[in-house]
Formats: structure tokens, C-alpha cells, sequence
């Protein structure tokens, strides 16, 4: 993994990716008591930077090998990005996704034009079931994060970022990531010490499922405890993967944690204040730039949000207790 | 009212205004049944269209005039257009609101640094009110739409969005805009027929406060039977203004209505499929691209976002509704 991959991804993304604005609020700047930026891969195609390492990924395939088709295991983000990425290269993509998926992420997944294939999360083995489509098929797999075309994918985001803050004059200071297996949080940090080593890149995690946070500091990859109960589902994984944790080893800042309730207040101050929905996950740094105050350096502190595809329901919830 | 005066507004609002991107999603297509481009003016500066002709017309006063200060009557977007602008040249801004305006507009705008005077809708002259006060401290009026300077400015939308299409391969068909007195309407007519004669202007308006509609039909200004009653609140005024509307006369089709039901539905497509947040008014362009098929020309539609400052409760019962 190198910085020229992230430039030839930029490449390969140029006109497809879509260059998410830089946002930005007085109500925000006074909540945090320093100025914010807010960059929103929630307005990226498919609603999350997934999009990005999806089609880098598919890109950097040869033509042959693409045209046979690719294969993810995702019920969420990752699927839509694969999905979308097929369908405009015109091949085939199958999903492999949990039963008890809910119904709407099925239907979105089919409608960007992908095959979903159901598995019974107590009783088959997803891999295995993913593995003989595979082979009978001569499908590739698109890992969701720990693959180096995929994390090159995501570091167009930092790309992006760097020439958004040198025009906003900002040079220095903590970049906030929403951090699951560490493929945003490593692509962009590879692109802000290529590009502009004043910028840390700070993972962000929810409390209780802070496993890059516990490995960044003990040097070493630890496990979450638990892997379920978290409205932040889309960024909640086992542990680091084995490429992009040493990345963050070697770039990234200490990790940062906030609750729940923090990261539903940051999605209704981002509706107000940005116009923008933010799934619970995405919001997991924007939250940390509002309540963080004392762990940040800088005098600018920027966050990055990963997505938006929210419940509407939970959405609803969150603007009527805090709108 | 021509086209340099545009250009002009563009070179004074650069590293001020933000240049909203261009959003898309193939849900939105296959609803439409054509290629939909959104442009999202709710993600402007004070969550609105508003915030590009306040700074247009600030920066065109000469410096002894401005930093006396401005007076604007508003209680929704073009104040805070105007407090922000003020805010940014650090002279004072005082607007003038009903003093039964809802108390989250009133601490906006206040908390923009803008000086809020209430006047009382049923007993009390607001016009009197404004010129007593503009005379006695030397403030310049910001009039919200029938303004020269005030038209150049949300005339930009329109540069952008010129580049922008080009640059999406999209170089003829219809471009519908919210309409209340014609402001970004005429601004952006009239941007659009000097770069890309093509596209053509058609102004959107709920059903039943459809006075620029009926005044393009008669070739003369009509007026509104009524002016309450919409949830569409932020775009009804009672006629087109004087100057916006030769403009509009000049280089609209024909205009379109539409239902507040089906704003209300287009509120909530745009949250689950752009992940922005439109109010009520903002939304009428949007839900003719996503309705009026049969009436529009061209491959593809262009829907502009005028803002996003919807009401909390409200957008919580449109997602439940509709979400």
C-alpha cells in the first residue's frame, strides 16, 4: 500500500466517484468552540464512501477477470457500493447476505441490479457458500476492507480533503474517521502523510466496541467483545484488519470513543445545521468534534461522515427527542 | 438585469458561497422515468439559496454605505441570508419580523449577530417601522427578490449549474425551480440563456399559490387569492416582483404546480435517496421532476433545492409518513 495507489484510484474514480463538498456551520463551530469541517461521503453515490473502494476495486481488475463477475459478503454499505459498481461496468454482482437482513437493504441491493444470496446465519457457513459460488462461477471477491484496491479506493477521500483544506487554509489539526476495519481510516491516512503531514488522521469508534482504539494503543490487534448491540452497526467489526492496521500503527493518532447518545445528538445538529442524514455509525466522528474538545489538537478539527443510510424510523425518533 | 451583472456576482460571492455539488440517484431516475440532477442549494451557507444574493448585494455597496449597516423585513431565509453576510463584513443587520414569527427563526437570526425588531402583523405599519428606523441610522434595505443585486446573486446558482451540466453531458431540457417572488427564478433564467441556451427555466409552485404561473399564462402580473395555508410557507409571496418578472417572461416555459403532498414526498425521497434535507418549499421543483413527467421536456431534468429549513416535528412526520 502506497500513496501512487490512492492517486491511481483517484484516477480510475475521476468522473464516476462524486467529489463530496467541504460543509460547515457557525451553530457547529460555537458547539465545539473551534471551527468545524465536515466532509459528507453521505452525498456519495449509494449514500457511503463504499462506493469508492468498490468501484477502485472493480477498476483495477482486469477485463476478463471483471467480466466474470464479483462477489461480496455485506448486508449493508459495502453490498450497495459492489452492486452499483457492477452494474455500471455491466457485470454480474452477487451478495451474499444474512436471512434475517432487513428487507429494505435486500430491496436495495436487487434494485441497484446484484443477485442476493440468502444464508442462515445460525445454521450455514457464509464463507463456504461464497466460496463454491465463486469457484463455480469465477467470481471475484471484493473484501470490504482489508484489500489494498479497496482501502487505495477510500484514500480518494483524503485526496479530496487535503486540496479542500489547503483551500480553506487549514494545515494542521486533528481529521475525525468513523473507524470499523480501518479501510476509510487508513486510506485517508496514508493520503494526509503523503500529502499533508500537519493533519492526524483520529480513528472514532462508539464506546464498547473500540477495538482499533484498545490495538492502536497496545501495539497489537485486539477483539471486540461483543459484536451486536449497537445502533452504529455499520461500522461495527471484529477487530483491525491485518493490512490496515499497521497503516494506522504507523499514521494515525490515538483513537477516540463516544457514546450513542452523542453520535443521535450529532445526526440532528448535522440535519439543522448541514441539511444532510447521517446513519447512527457515520456520525460517530462529527460527534467526537462536538464533544471532544479537550482530546483534539488543532484549531480547526475536521470530520469525515461515512454515510446515511438511516432507519427512518430511528430518524424520526432522533429529530423528535433532539430536533 | 443582464448577464455581466451575474458574472460579477459570481466573482465577489468565490471563496464565500459554496459551490453546491450535483447530486443524483437511480431510484429518483426510475421514479421520474428520466435522468434526475439535483442541485442542492439547501447545503448553502444558512440552508438556503438566500445567503448568494445578501453577500451580492452587500458586496456591491461601496464601503461607507455598507458599513453603516443593512435592514431587511424577513422571518425565514433571507434573514439569515442577510445576518450572515452582515455578520461576515462585520457591519450591523437589523431585521424586522412579525413579532408572532416562530421563536427558532428569531434565535437563528439572532444568533447570526443580526438585531431582531418585532412589530405586531395586525396593529402596526412594518414598511413605516423599516423606514423610520433606516433613516434614522443610515441602514440600506436588502429587498428579498425584486432587487437587481439580489438576482445576480442567486443568478450564480445558475454559472454553476451551466458547468456543471456540461460537464454531465446534459446540454438541453427543462430546469425547474422553486418560485416565490422570482428572485432565483429570474437569476437563473437569465444566467441559463446566456450559457447554455438549451436548458430552459420552468418555475414551480404549489397548487393554489401559482401567481407566477397564471402571470406567464396572462402576460401580466397576477396576483395570489390568498397568502396562508401552505406548508410551503417560504415560497409564497403575493405577485412576481416587478423587475423578476420580464425576466421570467422573457426566458421561462410555462410553469408547473404541484401538490403539497407530493413535496411532502419528495422530502422524504431526498432524505432516503440523497441524504439532504429540504423543507416543504424547497421541495416543489423536485417533486414536479419526480411527478410531472408527461409535462417536461428533454432527456433528463434538473430540479433545483431551494432550502432546507424545515421544522423538526414536521420532517419527523414525513418520514413516518413517507420514509
Amino acid at each position: 500500500m502506497n500513496i501512487e495507489m490512492i492517486r491511481a484510484a483517484a484516477a480510475r474514480l475521476g468522473g464516476h466517484a462524486r467529489r463530496t463538498p467541504l460543509l460547515s456551520s457557525p451553530f457547529l463551530d460555537e458547539i465545539a468552540g473551534r471551527p468545524v469541517l465536515v466532509k459528507p461521503e453521505c452525498l456519495q453515490h449509494t449514500g457511503s464512501f463504499k462506493y469508492r473502494g468498490a468501484r477502485s476495486a472493480l477498476s483495477a481488475l482486469d477485463a476478463a477477470t471483471r467480466a466474470r463477475g464479483v462477489i461480496a459478503f455485506s448486508s449493508g454499505n459495502h453490498a450497495q457500493g459492489v452492486a452499483l459498481a457492477a452494474r455500471e461496468f455491466g457485470v454480474p454482482a452477487v451478495i451474499v447476505m444474512p436471512s434475517d437482513a432487513p428487507a429494505i437493504k435486500l430491496d436495495n441491493t436487487r434494485a441497484l441490479g446484484a443477485e442476493v444470496v440468502l444464508y442462515d446465519r445460525a445454521g450455514e457457513d457464509r464463507d463456504a457458500i461464497g466460496a463454491k459460488l465463486a469457484e463455480a462461477r469465477g467470481l471475484t471477491l471484493v473484501k470490504p476492507f482489508d484489500e489494498p484496491q479497496v482501502i487505495a479506493g477510500q484514500g480518494t477521500v483524503g485526496l479530496e480533503l487535503t486540496a479542500q483544506l489547503a483551500e480553506a487554509g487549514v494545515r494542521a489539526g486533528d481529521v475525525l474517521v468513523p473507524c470499523g476495519g480501518g479501510g476509510l481510516t487508513s486510506g485517508v491516512a496514508l493520503a494526509l502523510a503523503a500529502e499533508a503531514p500537519g493533519l492526524r488522521v483520529r480513528p472514532v469508534e462508539p464506546e464498547g466496541f473500540d477495538d482499533v482504539a484498545r490495538s492502536l494503543e497496545a501495539g497489537a490487534i485486539r477483539r471486540n467483545a461483543r459484536l451486536t448491540g449497537s445502533l452504529c452497526d455499520a461500522i461495527i467489526t471484529p477487530q483491525p484488519g491485518d493490512i490496515t492496521f499497521p497503516i494506522m500503527a504507523a499514521h494515525c493518532g490515538p483513537g477516540l470513543t463516544v457514546s450513542e447518545e452523542d453520535s443521535l445528538r450529532a445526526m440532528a445538529e448535522a440535519w439543522k445545521r448541514l441539511k444532510i442524514v447521517i446513519e447512527p455509525g457515520g456520525a460517530v466522528a462529527l460527534a467526537a468534534a462536538l464533544t471532544a474538545g479537550a482530546a483534539l489538537e488543532g484549531d480547526a478539527v475536521v470530520a469525515i461522515v461515512s454515510g446515511g443510510n438511516a432507519d427512518p424510523a430511528l430518524f424520526a425518533e432522533v429529530l423528535t427527542r433532539f430536533g
